[in-house]
């Protein structure tokens, strides 16, 4: 059944509605606020009348068959009442009621298994148990449990919360425009997967805006951040766990499975996501995406103050996140030129002075000519407006911004004030008419224009769909480890170099191994128990010559005989001695929630000290394993570092896709894998050491 | 003369009174707000009446002298105005008019030298020129040429900013309490920095901003710094030019240098500055410090917020600032046991869950609780209030944080909201009242605590006073270098220790110098002019013999006549062959505005591609020097890492408090020094290449 019926109602019922504060009484007087409130209905057996509506004794006596019925009940009346629903032909519902798996009791988890048998047998949609419900702005349902004001905010913002109080707070934003808000609570029936499947979907919504704690279905998760991307409809998630501390406080709160916070950040970057800190940041961001009435083309901008220190501001913001002023092209300079003062050196971000700010058609002509630079794709108004439009600056600038907008093909137009004061009603809905967001104030506000750089330059068929978890958990079984022989056996299955090498238990075998290999060699213990082979003796380097290579082969076993008694020895490995390259690590970690992905960094005590490091959800293009290795710190010494010659960044990536494959292909069984180091070389790359666990 | 004449005056002249649009009507409807104004004169001999008061010929006709005369006339008529007004005994004067030498204009840098020497002549104060004047709301005198909304506003911020639109947008910010607002233009008379010094001195300021684009006599700038560190008085200041686009847009406006930029971080961190990036950070934090009624004692905090999701937010910010959530003493766990329900787990940051949000009692007892515990240094309410007080959950928290600082020695309490609707004047005004600030959303907000906690740390008694710049100017002089010999016996001179060498030009000097060394040794051209002694074969590694020592001598001698012919050749350096140490770079650099500053960090190829380094103006006490080693990321390297033993920190500072002496002592000579590498040993270090460089 289409959730639709569920948050798309045209009759409902409120069981229990009631006059007392609590969310009854909320929702009812927030209900009134529908469209046609003739098809609202009140049930309360001991009330004849509530707000001037009728109040029914039960469903069974409505005129019509509810779509919906909210049942404002405890939770010991719930099964009742969804019996009763289902009897009368309704097919959805809202539980507010508390005491389920939220509690983490045995109890309570108990009666949440219930709940969703319950509507698995009746096929009953249910939002809930323990939520706040939801605002369709659109169709105007106000199925909420807490009171709202009605206000003239419909937009194009679809909200999921997994918050109560997080939800609230966004309704309460006078200045935030919303399709949908959606305060499902555990989400036991109808999942915040399906609900944002649905928004993803929907044509009124135009961005997507979660406050996520936790993700329970990780797999439809990832098919929805999927669908999104493919229809380039902007997803904006404010998920917290980013600290240690963050993610206890979390996964106590929502009783789901935090999955490690790193790999959904990669999950997020493969699909574009937008990913932000805070609530301020969730909601200014998707109120820009509401009122842009198109994306830029590019993620180049210009940003125009009113003076100097308004400008030098700007360009040290946006030089810190990353963006691009570029320069003007000849043709345009010398149009500003035409329009601002004498003394003015116009440039990006250019400083208007303040000669136009009396002068909308003025401005307007000099936003119009900067637009018409092919190199911009946005331009950004740094301007701090007066709280009230009765200034007049204020509404010069407004009016400039708006009629530079007239024309067709005008380009993306924003405000950024400097200082917070920029939520006037009177100069905000001006500007949103003309598709004019206000954006918030510096650090928030670059950071926001930098988002939307980036998602105008995601391109999805650049990055290969993530393979996902594994069918069935390998959390919990024991691990096997794999020997380095072993490993680099598989390693080479999957067209992975290494250093080659024998494995040997004879002399015999031993004085093959040397003819076929050659010296100079390296000897190291072989076996999966042993996994310091330098700690315990188990390692020669620099072996020149026969007699080196049988001490080596005596003295590894005794070696090993001695501190590993009980290790199963497989032999020892002789291994041609390579020369040194940059130490690179490669690794492979199976996420329990969210699949293999793969880590590629600086080796070396590095690795730990910068955590210079990238990952990326298995399987990866070349474009993904390209963007892993350059987006690290240390790229440059890939890439050729003062004058040095650059290292063989094609056989590097082939490694990273190579190991991509492999974890998708292994997915139900790899758990960990580490290649380090391997080294990278002007020509060629060699995997030096390898080790890999399998889940039995 | 105390500038106070100019910013405290009794009788004030508007010369060129005006009801014209413009900076003179402005200043007049200003000036109506002045306390006494019958003591504001209008000067205009074509005007009988301005406003409903008589308007003078001139100043000799006043029935009083004016303590202070605003100049509302074009610069040519400047000159002749300050005569009348020093003839008439009147001492202080603002200039709004431009004009001068911020066009950049010769004619303009003329006018303004004139300028200043009749000031001197005239003994006259003058703000301005090219000024927008300033607000004094203590004592209500408004003599600014803008015209503002007069508003119950007086507070204990005083700003000074060098961009007049950045002043005035400052002044439109009703939630901003001020004690001054100056917006002093060129300070070509009256300078920034004497404004500074009076704002740090002043009683009514209890927190001194500044919005700066460079500063034009650094040695009053830092001067003043230090007073304002002395008397804990916080200084929050916005520099722009962090970025390169940034610094050429703020030195072409401000016409003034702009030092490094980094060697005013540095400063700023010695004397305890709070450096903020934009306005909205510099408003609010000065605001902050304004209403707070005490500092908190130390740096810990607790956040506590109504629900689970608010909670993870806070732990996730507090962890990535670099906050510190103290966890709560058994006894205070057991008291807020006892206020929460019981399915609640206390923790910092705090869940309070929603059960106290109409209980302002029971929430005002459990902040007073959390306050009890002696780890606690301050408490931040996490909350989003409702845009008007009329919602009861808003209302009833802030009468509980009201309420919980009733008690004398409460601890100091802030709210912070998650979304930017805060700033309702009714909440606003009965928090401030009770010394409770409310904080911008998240980003910004926990940035704020961050620096407060870091300034009730910074004691400027761990510091060395900044030593200054040369006491003449160094730049464009001649660059003369040392050779690598005769550093290294500078460095021996301030007690550096570096590798035992010596310099050889014969054969008996080599075997001297082999005898006295002993082997392994290196040789190295020794030559001020060959400063990459590497590339041109100057270099012989693990000399081992006399032999081997002979060769070297000759051959280097043969590279160097043969690939640098006219270099000044000192002989061949042989030293000591060191164990290699971790390798550290230490260096020094004489900014032209803030004098010798010296830098520590990471060497080889990690310094350039990590940015790994502390920098620190000269001289340097220990405890500074142990600070910028322990704020390198690869810190670790020297504190001991993966078990690794630790090396020799208390050497590597004995260097750096010894190379802040010697860019001390030589301020006024030496232009740039290296030492690269210091090797650091598990005991001891060792220089093993530096060069020094002069001026001439």
């Amino acid at each position: 059944m289409s959730i639709s019926n569920l948050l798309k109602p045209e009759v409902i019922a409120v069981i229990g509605a009631s006059d007392r504060p609590g969310f009854s009484r909320s929702t009812c007087k927030n209900l009134l606020y529908t469209e046609d409130p003739r098809r609202v209905y009140f049930i309360n057996p001991k009330k004849d009348e509530l707000y001037g509506k009728k109040c029914y004794n039960s469903l069974s006596e409505l005129p019509e068959s509810p779509d919906l019925v909210i049942l404002c009940v405890n939770a010991g009346l719930v099964p009742q009442m969804l019996r009763e629903a289902a009897a009368v032909g309704c097919r959805s519902s809202v539980v507010y009621a508390s005491g389920y798996a939220e509690t983490g009791s045995d109890e309570g988890k108990k009666l949440e298994k219930e709940l969703v048998d319950l509507c698995d047998e009746l096929d009953m949609l249910l939002m809930g148990p323990n939520c706040a419900g939801y605002i369709n702005f659109i169709d105007n349902v106000y199925a909420f449990g807490l009171e709202v004001d009605k206000a003239e905010r419909t937009g194009r913002v679809g909200l999921i919360s997994q918050s109560g109080q997080v939800g609230l707070n966004a309704v309460d934003m006078e200045h935030m425009d919303y399709s949908y808000i959606i305060s499902a609570g555990n989400s036991s029936v109808v999942s915040m997967e399906e609900y944002f499947d649905y928004l993803v979907d929907d044509p009124d919504t135009a961005v997507v805006s979660l406050y996520l704690e936790g993700v329970k279905r990780p797999k439809d998760f990832v098919k929805v951040l999927e669908k999104a991307a493919k229809k380039k409809k902007p997803v904006v998630i404010l998920k917290t766990g980013r600290s240690e501390k963050g993610s206890q406080i979390a996964s106590s709160h929502t009783g789901s499975l935090s999955g490690a916070d790193k790999v959904f950040d990669a999950m997020f970057r493969k699909y574009g996501v937008i990913r932000v800190s805070d609530m301020e940041e969730l909601l200014s961001i998707s109120q820009m995406f509401s009122i842009l009435d198109k994306l830029p083309e590019g993620p180049n901008l210009c940003v125009m103050c009113l003076s100097g220190g308004e400008t030098a501001i700007s360009a040290d913001f946006g030089e810190e996140v990353g963006l691009h002023y570029p320069v003007f092209s000849p043709e345009t300079l010398e149009k500003i030129k035409g329009l601002l003062p004498s003394y003015s050196t116009p440039n990006n971000p250019l400083d208007t002075t303040a000669t136009l700010a009396h002068d909308p058609e003025g401005y307007a002509n000099l936003i119009k000519t900067v637009m018409g630079d092919p190199q911009i794709n946005m331009v950004v108004c740094g301007f701090t407006p007066h709280p009230t439009l009765d200034n007049d600056v204020t509404m010069h600038i407004a009016q400039g911004l708006v009629k530079s907008k007239e024309n067709n093909g005008a380009k993306p137009v924003m405000m950024m004030p400097f200082m917070e004061c920029s939520r006037a009603p009177e100069i905000r809905n001006l500007l949103r008419d003309a598709g004019i967001p206000i954006l918030p104030t510096s650090t928030y506000g670059f950071k926001l224009i930098k988002h939307l750089a980036d998602f105008v330059t995601y391109h999805c068929m650049e990055k290969e769909s993530a393979c996902g978890p594994s069918d069935e958990s390998l959390t919990g079984k024991p691990l096997k480890y794999l020997s380095e022989f072993e490993s680099k056996k598989k390693l080479a299955e999957w067209g992975i170099p290494s250093a080659e090498s024998r494995l040997v238990n004879t002399q015999e075998e031993l004085k093959t191994a040397v003819e076929e290999l050659g010296f100079p060699l390296v000897a190291k213990i072989c076996s999966a128990d042993i996994l310091h082979k330098t700690d315990i003796g188990g390692v020669r380097l620099g072996i020149r010559d026969m007699a080196g290579a049988e001490a080596a082969f005596t003295e590894i076993l005794k070696s090993a005989a001695k501190h590993c008694p009980d290790a199963d020895i497989e032999g020892v490995l002789f291994q041609k001695m390579v020369d040194k390259g940059l130490e690179i690590i490669i690794g492979v970690k199976n996420d329990p929630q969210l699949g293999p992905a793969v880590m590629c960094g600086l080796g070396g005590v590095f690795v730990e000290l910068f955590k210079d490091v990238a990952l990326c959800p298995a399987p990866i293009s070349r474009k993904e394993a390209t963007d892993m290795v350059l987006s690290l710190q240390s790229a440059k010494l890939i890439t050729g570092y003062r004058g040095s010659a650059p290292l063989d960044l094609e056989a590097l990536v082939d490694v990273i896709v190579k190991v991509g494959e492999m974890a998708k292909d292994q997915k139900n069984s790899l758990v960990e894998m580490d290649i380090n180091p391997l080294f990278v070389y002007e020509d060629g790359v060699c995997a030096v050491d390898a080790v890999l666990a399998y889940a039995e």
